[in-house]
């Protein structure tokens, strides 16, 4: 299918275009950059960020609010990001559990997206699946993250509004972690919420909330396993899109100013893999030979 | 201290100066250009990377080879590179209970080093450790990675030699992962040796690894909690170590090369975050005016 065909199958809504778009644009195939180009400003789909530490129920949350999203009647597609090394496995199992139990529903459109090499592919890539899915008229687009490294990182530029989701018994990383965690969420979610201190971690991080300067943030506790607190969370969420539905142009160029970003650096590192391969085997020549530091080579290479 | 009295004193040992050096260079304050550009071509130190899923046992692993490296007499550097982005708390309170463990040894020094945030900043000073130790005479640097992400990836390129971590019950992981896997792995080390499927995990392996074509790779059964194995897992590291003492220059390379690469990268990336922010701006604008595609304005930014 010629990419022009794609984009308008796309646009209608047409599901198995989706599905080839996205292929298209992750493995970067020819039609791609002209499938892209082709896709208007993104501006309907708003792209809501979840993130957090291993193991705190990201993703039962992440179904919770599907279904909050679905009963509302809106279209919503889910963007696993795992930033899988090939060396561990990641989080493909439980996507393919999840994506089983929406196959029915043709308004739920579910995508895991692993990294399999360095390159910035993966950062790229999210940001032309969220493109692709609001071209395919998605209401909402949830990205959710492993909660280690760089994506999570990467997933606060693209998105409209960021959950993080944390859970008692967290204390110390929290502690540890304090300054940078404060600077990412618009919503922190204490998940879990019937073991024991969430209370106590909802008055703490209600107090840095406080603290914030630049910015707001709300606190929700919930329990995604039970359900309890997900309407209220949701509630939340749906304070910041509605600002997104009024037209606030900070919030519309925050998520398309984070995937220009996101996409430059990973056209940036992809050139650079490509382009660098034969220039570092004769600096490391030389670094060996003596005549060059490592970091004189290094500075050399990024030229 | 001027940055050449700095790299004096890591050459003689000086633990204080090898641990103002690393932070110096960690923050990239003024005189670690000066620092860097002192130090002579790394070729004494072993760097050894150990990678695999979380949850593998790689951080006991690491202190039984600490201790068999100790016991042959040899001085041995440990990074553990934690990809923590300012999300996830990590496992720094692991490394501080190994550093107490080690305190009085002066011929170990372990570092623990975080990344909060993205630039690559990471993996620059991750070649920059290695350095330091290699001129402050470290016969081996262990370089333990969390296994997730994109600084599993940079590990392998800086190692002289990789192990990869694994243990029984990731046999499906272990087979979706298998391709990338099976590229990066001097030693496959299959821990927790006294679960079932330990057996059948070695087994699997070592099919793996006949069949690969470039190079050969070990598979080593251990239970690093109880010690069983350790000694075989270290001969067949050994047998790598001692080719980089009779002076194989691919080895050396391969080493320098990654170094050379990924600090080139890691400039790369923090000159792209000072430079791109406003420009960022200007085009997420022209983004929502309708004027470019995002894929045209991240093309833009990436030149």
């Amino acid at each position: 299918m010629k990419p022009s065909a794609l984009a308008s199958s796309v646009r209608r809504g047409d599901r198995r275009a989706l599905a080839m778009a996205i292929s298209l644009v992750e493995n970067g195939g020819p039609g791609s950059a002209a499938l892209l180009r082709s896709l208007k400003r993104p501006t309907r789909t708003f792209v809501l960020g979840v993130t957090g530490p291993p193991g705190t129920g990201k993703s039962t949350l992440v179904d919770r609010l599907l279904q909050f999203y679905r009963k509302m009647g809106l279209r919503v597609g889910v963007v696993a990001v795992d930033p899988t090394s090939p060396i561990s496995g990641g989080a493909l199992l439980g996507d393919r559990i999840r994506m089983a139990r929406h196959a029915g529903d043709r308004d739920v459109f579910i995508r895991s997206m692993a990294s399999r090499g360095w390159s910035g592919g993966l950062s790229r890539a999210t940001s032309q699946v969220i493109q692709l899915m609001d071209a395919a008229g998605f209401d909402i687009v949830i990205i959710e993250t492993v909660g280690i490294g760089q994506a999570d990182i990467e997933v606060v530029g693209v998105s409209h509004a960021v959950l993080v989701v944390l859970m008692p018994g967290l204390g110390d990383d929290v502690q540890v972690s304090k300054a940078g965690l404060m600077e990412v969420g618009d919503v922190y979610v204490v998940n879990k919420s019937d073991l024991e201190g969430a209370d106590a971690m909802v008055v703490n991080l209600l107090g840095l909330v406080r603290g914030l300067k630049s910015r707001s943030a709300a606190v929700v506790k919930v329990s995604a396993a039970s359900g309890d607190g997900v309407e209220a969370l949701g509630k939340s969420i749906e304070a910041i899109r509605s600002k997104l539905k009024a037209g606030d142009r900070e919030l519309m160029l925050r998520s398309i100013k984070g995937m220009v970003v996101e996409t430059a650096r990973g056209e940036l590192m992809q050139k650079f893999g490509r382009l660098s391969d034969s220039k570092a085997d004769r600096l490391a020549g030389e670094v060996l030979a003596g005549k060059l530091s490592v970091s004189e080579a290094a500075s050399r290479l990024a030229k």
